[in-house]
């Protein structure tokens, strides 16, 4: 490659140039893109801080991902490590402190690449379920890192099932501890980070047993490694579960436990103890354990799940402006990829989903601020909702985001499927996201049954919490809107999402009752709704996104330029949604099949009217090349220089090549001396 | 674990016993499974050759893929090698031949994972594309293995739109050579297989130039590695294009060329050619090219789009019948998950499609052996209908499978996403199927454009293709369908689908006629319905595929038992595409809401009817152990067992554990001492 100068394939652009095809289309920007994204950070003091803390993340080459999709699993866990370590060092060097305004940023700047996460579940879960003293005893030695804390719930046979946990903790009066133990294989612990290789302790999810009798699941702090020689303390077995889809980064361990005794006062004991005559004492409330579980939802949606579709959009769309295949017309040059309509139809409406889930995230946050602080003045009334609505919201953003960064992956269409392209990384860990924390469908039937309890209450004119007020409303009628422009006027469309939830829960709640009238089981008719529940729960998600969206909109009547492209982008959200479900909106008849065909016009022109901002709406989310890695997502656009210089490095072109290839005659036993020369030394017999 | 013996842990079943949870559904099948397998494979002789084909490849362990998901990329290629020389020695040694009834059954066999595939496409190339002297030179050469062949079509900046192709070969009379060069970055040929490191020819697709005219892309033969060293020839840059989702076993190379002379008889010269005066002549049709392209999308269907989603659906509802998790009714035992009506209604409509396909392959491979006859009597009419079937039903199975590997994959949990779940692997292999030979929103538009122009001819009165001439019987109406038995009845969905399919592409047609008339250009016209056209394209291929389905189900008469499961599965097809794009089938009220209730229910019955057979239709595909390489999927059900065995052979695992832990006095510090012990050696200090 010596031969061939750089100028000469670049392009005709200076690598530190900018692609002209991405330039131009940021010169036509209609609005603020540094507007935007201050409307994105809430504000501009947060912008700024973000940006430093980015910023001095990414100038340390520890923290480096440029090396990571050559990586094997081993050598992802190392760094993660490295990472976590020189974090810590770093956060003390830069004063940044866990409860200090950079700490939010700081996961998203080294992109989720480090290890020791569990380490703060376990202190968390310690400071929730722990009493005063065992506070006062465990959380010191985490914060210090005297200890690396893990969270050891899920086990082979059981996942979302918690009370069928089979571990188990039987209390020996006699010598005042808990003996814990793995009675069988599907009891093994399985899966929580940080415990195949990390963890000195974990906090252990096991029934307890006192004097015989089952008091049903608890947490037990157990050492799992010695503090000398990091060597498995007596009674554990533990390890990594090996190679998954993603997380190379993390340890995800297993363990047993057989007769592993520890001292009475390791259960966490803030809401139930046991005595040491074995007395069982149950005290306080434990709704609040529900609340925990429920926030963590809430909380890993904005890094989780909306973050991977706006770089995923960012991506495919820098890379649709920069790309040229095939001509629109004939005799004019090749087209932008952006510039066809099956293409704006793949991304736009991603484009138009992430923001829509950045502000129902808002709201979502705004909602559990102020249920938590009810719940600091105990009153539990709001936790119905907020399970309701942590669960439906991470069920139903986790899918939809998933399935957006598989489009924008496969839009990118063979360049997308490199590793460099950084899309397949982003879809293989986000398509995690809708089995953690709670397998989608599993919480969406945790939505329905909320909202089938408040749809009777509401029925029966009983007060029913704010959110679902509006399945009171019932009432028939036909969507009226006479032409296409009418559907862009959000109280028609805002109407039509909350006419098609109320239908979906109300005609699945009469086929419950039916079904239970008629003599099923109410369990087995409950079963035999489900499909339809899950349909229920997702239209009331989808509604209370739309309705957020329409109401973001309008409070920002003071910024003209971004108030006219939010409202394009939650017009096309809304119409995306009524075109791709077109037969929950027709089913009965509030729309018509020429008010569809309106919708699909209105839908179709606005790819149109949003495809002139794409890239500028892309470049507000604000990710440094960097965060993005990836070869086709960069902001100057020379994806094709990238790629070819990327992919020189990746270690299958490490290759040996001289070899003596006198030692075989034939070409395919060539074949064996070429391929296999990566752990031979042949060179020395050349 | 040395401590636990494996009979305690063997959840009571012997380690060579079947799951007692998997060996009961096996014993309700409501039909022959042998039989069953017997009419997939065709006859019973297939069977059996298939059987034994397999059986040989399974015993050798060079052909074991137990490590495949703890490979790196590297080791990946190199065992493709290794299994690819081994190959040919084996199948000297059992005597199966290219032509024999083993064949087709060896790619099966070895799960794909074998190096130089693309060195049968070089031959191929050759075959169809050379004279008779360019064959007698070359295949002879290849055949031998004297030489590894690749395919270079594919460059940096041009996939689909090959007259885009950048690659130069100037003719120069004087040497009677042709010259080729890669202009510019974006003309470097990208992504063509085995060319990375193995190839040392490969045929260049380039723009073909005579004294300064353009010809357009011709096929060139080129030598790009030494057969003495294997070093690159002289003017060749060329390497691995590095990491990607999957492929890891195949070197994807990019090739530079600057300045390569080559003589003339190096281009494939069959249907044109450059004399030495540098005359051009085109002879016979190249219409026999596009039907090349169009028989590698239809063959390969089977291999790389079906069974994949036949083997998903195995791992998947094996495991799904082993799996208990919480509880259907209180007091009861945890229910099987395949118990769960949201279980079923994601896993059973990916196993009626997996059958689907699998007829409407041998539908369209039918219609190809038809065809290659008419054309091998130089009777090209059939070109567009096998051009446009083999376009559409490429997309519509490729994506609809890689839906359902993935829904699959997400309906087994956390386990599903651990590699040794082989459902990782199945999903990011069958995803590039959307995309390579031909990315599928393409090549649905070039169905369309085929359908348009038959609709326009049917209207017309003119004769159309057999399998389009339903477009000439448009007819309004209204489903006469009066309760959900009447959508168990064939002819009511499958004219249900037939009006769908025309009112879609009709309305299309209208809507691009209006614009034409309207004064838009007739190709932004185009673009403007190109979401319209593509749903019309779909809605043909799905209305095929169920057409077909009922014809096949029609002729199994004289066996009784698998007639009827068939018809279920059909059913099944049918009502959940109608379920799943219900908007289609109301917008113009053929359907109506009543109706659609209806066959909401008699989807949902038909799941609780299927499910009773889940088990015994996917041992029907007839899958070994080692062909699944899965921990879940297996034959016996024994899944937890299987996956802590194999967790503990992960490299993860493979680490020194005696260390000096004195060197480091803080956690943080010891964990580096911990993490990167793989790499060093703490051991000999302590």
């Amino acid at each position: 490659m010596a031969l061939l100068g750089t100028s000469k394939y670049a392009q005709g652009i200076g690598l530190s140039g900018v692609n002209p095809d991405l330039a131009s289309e940021r010169q036509t920007a209609s609005f603020s893109v540094e507007g935007l994204t201050t409307l994105l950070d809430g504000r501009a003091e947060h912008t700024r801080v973000r940006r430093a803390v980015v910023e001095v993340i990414e100038r340390d080459p520890v923290f480096s991902r440029e090396n990571q999709y050559f990586q094997t699993q081993n050598e992802r866990y190392e760094a993660a490590v490295r990472k976590a370590v020189h974090l810590q060092k770093k956060m003390h060097e830069m004063g940044w402190r866990e409860d200090g305004p950079e700490f939010i940023y700081i996961y998203r700047a080294v992109a989720g690449d480090v290890a020791f996460l569990l380490h703060r579940v376990f202190m968390r879960s310690i400071s929730v379920l722990g009493s005063d003293e065992q506070v006062a005893k465990w959380i010191p030695l985490a914060t210090k890192h005297q200890l690396i804390g893990s969270y050891a719930q899920t086990e082979l046979g059981h996942g979302t099932y918690l009370q069928g946990l089979e571990t188990t903790a039987v209390f020996d009066t006699t010598t005042q501890e808990f003996i814990l133990n793995t009675p069988k294989i599907s009891a093994m612990k399985w899966w929580p980070g940080d415990m195949g290789r990390s963890a000195t302790h974990t906090v252990v999810f096991a029934q307890l047993y006192v004097r015989g009798k089952c008091y049903g699941v608890h947490p037990f702090i157990v050492q799992i490694r010695s503090l000398q020689d990091h060597s498995l303390c007596p009674g554990i077995t533990a390890g990594d579960i090996g190679p998954k889809m993603n997380f190379e980064h993390i340890d995800n361990g297993y363990l047993m436990l057989q007769n592993v005794r520890i001292p009475r006062e390791n259960m966490l004991n803030k809401f139930c103890e046991v005595q040491p005559d074995g007395t069982y004492i149950r005290r306080g409330s434990q709704k609040i354990n529900y609340f925990t579980m429920t926030t963590v939802r809430v909380s890993l949606l904005s890094d989780e799940v909306i973050l991977p579709l706006m770089k995923a959009c960012t991506i495919a769309i820098r890379y649709s402006a920069v790309r040229r295949q095939s001509k629109l017309n004939p005799g004019e040059e090749e087209a932008k990829i952006l510039d066809y309509q099956t293409q704006q139809e793949k991304l736009l409406p991603q484009l138009a989903a992430a923001y829509a889930f950045h502000f129902v995230n808002n709201y979502l946050h705004k909602l559990f601020d102020r249920g938590y602080k009810e719940i600091q003045e105990r009153n539990f009334n709001s936790l119905p909702e907020l399970h309701a609505s942590s669960s439906g919201f991470k069920a139903m953003l986790s899918q939809y985001c998933t399935a957006g960064v598989e489009i924008c992956l496969r839009a990118c269409g063979g360049h997308g499927y490199s590793l460099l392209s950084g899309l397949p990384s982003l879809y293989t860990k986000i398509v995690a996201s809708c089995i953690y924390e709670g397998e989608n469908t599993i919480l969406l039937l945790q939505t329905a049954r909320f909202l089938v309890k408040c749809f009777a209450a509401a029925s029966a004119g009983q007060p029913v919490p704010q959110s679902v007020t509006y399945l009171a409303a019932v009432k028939p009628g036909k969507c009226p809107a006479k032409n296409k422009l009418d559907f862009l006027n959000p109280d028609i469309y805002v109407e039509a999402y909350q006419h098609t939830a109320i239908r979906l829960l109300s005609s699945t709640a009469a086929k419950l009752q039916d079904l239970i009238q008629s003599g099923v089981k109410k369990h087995e008719a409950w079963n035999q709704c489900t499909v339809q529940l899950v349909q229920a729960a997702k239209a009331h998600c989808h509604y209370i996104t739309v309705k957020n969206f329409v109401e973001t909109v309008e409070k920002l009547e003071n910024k003209t330029g971004i108030q006219k492209i939010m409202k394009h982008l939650c017009d096309l959200f809304a119409l995306h949604g009524i075109f791709s479900n077109a037969g929950l909106f027709l089913h009965d008849g509030y729309i018509s099949g020429a008010q569809m065909d309106m919708i699909t016009a209105s839908y179709l022109d606005l790819l149109g009217v949003i495809r002139k901002d794409a890239v500028p709406l892309v470049d507000a989310f604000d990710f440094t090349d960097k965060s993005l890695n990836s070869a086709l997502g960069s902001y100057d656009g020379n994806v094709y220089q990238r790629l070819y210089e990327w992919a020189q490095k990746s270690p299958t072109n490490q290759q040996v090549q001289l070899l003596d290839y006198s030692l075989a005659n034939s070409l395919l036993a060539r074949a064996e001396i070429i391929c296999f020369s990566f752990n031979q030394s042949y060179t020395d017999k050349s």
